[in-house]
């Protein structure tokens, strides 16, 4: 048996999400149903590093799985790429310790969320940012998300009804700039771990306070108050990008 | 009566081309709807200054069409975007002289083209760029594009069977260059008409001149020779973009 960790991206527009559920299109179940003919009609199992939702996009997701042999990785990686659905790529493939887990091994993840601001907007990007028609002033977001960082009960930001008890994460990194050349706002978040919808939280938050709509302040008020309903709307999962998986 | 330009946005994806056609999603057949409406059930024809191939995108396309009064142009352009299909973005709209026409006045266009260079492929982008998966030396094809500025006989680098019988045009820009961001082959061509699939023509011959399968010459070849069986395959229409549109 040999456990390889892959980095794949993909597309998550036609996608229900990473995780394999029944009657739906998932990105787990198109890459095993490619490495069930690689493997002789063999059932293989890949393991997540993160679920992603249903319109989310990676490109540096990170997955694990066993095959009974040691094999090339980068003509595993060309088999795999090329027989996966195109929405699907596999970025890099290399063999691991047997124990290695995507999901369980500690590891800190980078997202992005890109904005499209403003109209009109971008009709190529329609599907790979999130459309905010309304102005915004980026210096009271950049005032507001530096608050993010550190160590915080993140309860107010992650979707109410979460099953996870711990909502204590830490974040390393909160910045949001705008892109010279697309004038999208692109948010970037690093920490040891997201809750479920956090991010859209967080962002959803951000562009009301970027919008004028909420004080500069209600950032530090939802951490505090741990209260969901002070916090913005959920921000459309199409502007979110797993963007990078680090191991220690 | 009042005469309206409009500069207007699209994702090709979705489109089988520009022009309206039976039995086929269209760009002219989308806006048209959405003008009837627009003009309280009176049908409103556009008038668009090119035909762009199914699957083509475009940022800058150039129409008009007349309604029979004259309105606030931001406020047409505001419903006009918002009610059109998502994949249509009506970018500015102004009002011009009654004897304005998109197609016949004299206008140049500038046309763009981006190639996914290499594997892995990049997911999101596999509808708006072509993926090329072979290595290609840029600086090969930087010395043969020059080769097309100027005036020539394009018949070489057009479909074979086109009715237009002068098939003379002038180019007056022609680049490739490797974007620093996404890596991506970004080709750029200006000038006062293009033929049918000459862009994506022009663009096959260049990608195997870049790959060494054709020499830097071949582009003068294809030209002197007017032969279209000396030019390389024509370029799949998802990277093709219509930029900008510049009347004189």
């Amino acid at each position: 048996m040999t456990r390889y960790k892959a980095i794949i991206s993909y597309d998550g527009t036609d996608f229900s999400g990473f995780q394999r559920q029944p009657q739906a299109r998932t990105v787990q179940e198109e890459i095993e149903k490619t490495l069930l003919r690689l493997n002789s009609g063999h059932p293989v199992t890949i393991h997540g590093a993160g679920r992603t939702d249903a319109g989310v996009h990676a490109y540096g997701q990170v997955i694990h799985f066993d095959l009974p042999q040691e094999r090339d990785v980068e003509k595993l990686r060309f088999g795999l790429d090329t027989q996966c659905p195109d929405d699907i790529d596999i970025v890099a493939i290399e063999v691991v310790e047997d124990d290695f887990h995507a999901r369980y091994n500690k590891h800190s993840k980078t997202y992005e969320f890109l904005v499209d601001v403003g109209r009109p907007k971008n009709p190529m990007m329609r599907h790979y940012a999130t459309h905010y028609p309304y102005p915004v002033d980026l210096s009271l977001m950049q005032e507001a998300i530096v608050n993010l960082l550190g160590t915080h009960d993140f309860t107010g930001f992650t979707a109410s009804g979460t099953s996870v008890e711990n909502k204590v994460r830490t974040i390393t990194e909160a910045r949001v700039e705008r892109d010279d050349k697309t004038d999208f706002l692109v948010f970037t978040f690093s920490g040891n771990g997201f809750l479920y919808k956090q991010v859209r939280n967080m962002v959803g938050t951000l562009l009301k306070i970027g919008n004028g709509r909420m004080p500069v302040s209600q950032v530090k008020t939802v951490l505090e108050s741990c209260n969901r309903d002070l916090a913005g709307p959920t921000a459309a999962g199409n502007g979110l990008y797993l963007k990078e998986i680090r191991y220690e």
